[in-house]
């Protein structure tokens, strides 16, 4: 019998792993090394180092992190690393930023940057269509850029990148939020990578800042102290109060996805499994469901897709949650349905959604 | 018998009411109104809208706030508020802000302000002596001034202004990330208070801005959007996703704030008993131990005192983990005992540390 939390499809945050929620839930008590709620706990403390040492070192693991790469927990969200990326990379630069516009939340990201500094665009998404993405051939990289930035999955559209984008002669920068630790990646050609937590890897309110090293040593010393990325990497991640809570629940995901999973490799073995069940659930539904989304830009975090009008999407939101299933509605910017189907997801739930969307299509179509 | 959690005199994160964490624990597996884990919830869900609301309203009934003020719930703790406000109030002014230098975060305050433009310190704790505040009659307050800026309460070295500070003509901006919510206040005569949570409010991660509209309306424009009070303020703190677990705890807090505790009047009585049974065993113990701050500076949060030679506290602080007791250590800046008596610590718990204190003074004496 699946729980609600295990039938929750929110976009985000999204639901976390059913062992995680139980430890989650002891922590409020006691933790157990501790022996006191998480939430009085200081981060000065001990053991709260250890947390952040562990963390740190698990999500290195996990991706293979070469030591050139440094790994930060920090607040604000993505939305913060919008301005803080341009804020040291562009700022005071006479060189041209090069964003890579695939929906909204790449739009968002451009925005900040161009307060910034000097910015192109070299795919809008608003007029070639968000249904899709672009190939790295039919973009004009330039030498020059002081990076690129793309977004490598947008939960809103449910697009996602299956290739690494731009060149490797200039600064890369990525927003994974919401395909962050979901498969392995190749960080060496990364310069920046960010991601919030609360897709795949735990709670609202924590954001890891993974950055090659070197590019510290650019001067910030005019910055807000928290937009100061070498403040946080001398305090490793503990310069003011850190969200305590938050990183502690990455760090149990973090061990779940090392010792429950096995490993990235495994984890994107699962999540392709989840997203090819759903998308043949659509695919064969002979044009019931309507997958939103070119088929090579599919997203495997973010299954969006339409039924014939708004009037039956709603029937169909109201038949699922009959059946306990919840976060379906799509984004409110774009509408229709949206299941996210992120690490916490279970292939077991995925088939559950599945056969509800099948029963829901041959009732409707009887 | 009281519980681990209860006797927590952690300087922060602090410790929470024991009926709050219990409601906590239920809302990690599932909160009452919804059904799902709190960690799964939409922040663009409708329940969540009515947290926000309903927790911004518990904080206006408490301390009867004007119209005329907007609460903000932010990300970036007290640090990201020491730059935050000198950018709107202070940058691209030819006026001088102040500032009043009492301990350890009201130096960090002045630092970050220093960026921005010209700042004035009118009282140099660092020169003064820390353990002493001063009088509005000792300040050298100037008509002109963008601001003043003080730290209502200093939290290292346990000193707590009982007056308002500065000039009633001058806009007032104050630190109270260590006192607030822990008695009334006149809100009127502030222009901006800020508070991280956790302290007296909910666990870290959020942090309170209460902020007179009026100021609201200088341009922010080419600030980075997570800095510009206005996307938060239009937003109602619902920007980008905001720290929703974070939030719902000091929801939590603020319903126990009105409902359990009677408000603000009840609370400032009770933190006043706290306070003075613990300074009692200090001035009673013939010098045993030593209270650092100024008995008319003495801070009903943090009560800060010295035994006769290091080697003594650490005995002490042993004595009183055998007891059950933790958190006592003082701030890692000035060493010492602290012990930290917000508003989630009960009389009772105090007056168990006040025993304990009198045994480990007449077992050591004797």
């Amino acid at each position: 019998m699946l729980t609600a939390n295990e039938l929750n499809f929110s976009g985000g945050p999204g639901a976390l792993p059913k062992s995680v929620l139980t430890m989650v839930q002891q922590a409020i008590d006691s933790v157990p090394e501790v022996g006191l709620s998480i939430l009085g706990i200081s981060h000065r403390s001990r053991w709260f180092a250890d947390v952040l040492a562990e963390t740190e070192q698990n999500i290195r693991d996990l991706l293979s992190l070469p030591d050139s790469h440094a790994v930060l927990f920090l607040q604000g969200g993505a939305t913060l690393q919008f301005s803080m990326i341009p804020m040291l990379l562009l700022s005071g630069s006479n060189k041209t930023a090069e964003y890579i516009e695939t929906g909204y939340w790449s739009h968002k990201a451009r925005v900040e940057a161009e307060k910034e500094g000097k910015v192109t665009l070299l795919w809008d998404g608003m007029k070639e269509g968000l249904d899709h993405l672009p190939h790295n051939a039919d973009l004009a990289f330039s030498a020059d850029a002081a990076y690129l930035h793309y977004v490598s999955n947008e939960t809103v559209e449910g697009v996602q990148f299956h290739e690494v984008m731009g060149r490797d002669d200039v600064l890369r920068v990525c927003d994974m939020s919401s395909d962050f630790l979901s498969r392995p990646i190749d960080v060496n050609r990364f310069d920046i990578i960010y991601a919030h937590a609360q897709k795949n890897i735990g709670p609202a309110g924590v954001t890891v800042v993974i950055i090659r090293k070197s590019l510290l040593t650019r001067s910030q010393d005019h910055f807000p102290a928290m937009l100061d990325y070498r403040n946080h990497l001398k305090a490793q991640s503990n310069y003011n109060t850190p969200p305590v809570f938050s990183i502690y629940v990455v760090l149990l995901i973090s061990r779940w996805l090392k010792n429950d999973i096995g490993g990235l490799a495994n984890m994107a073995k699962i999540n392709a499994e989840k997203a090819a069940a759903l998308y043949r659930v659509i695919d064969e539904s002979n044009g019931f469901y309507r997958g939103f989304a070119a088929v090579e830009n599919r997203s495997l975090m973010n299954v969006v897709f339409n039924l014939a009008t708004p009037a039956l999407e709603a029937d169909f939101l109201n038949y699922a949650a009959s059946k306990g299933v919840s976060g379906l509605a799509g984004h409110r910017s774009l509408g229709g349905i949206r299941a996210s189907i992120y690490n916490g997801m279970t292939l077991e739930a995925v088939q559950y959604l599945c056969q509800l969307m099948a029963e829901f299509s041959a009732k409707t179509s009887a």
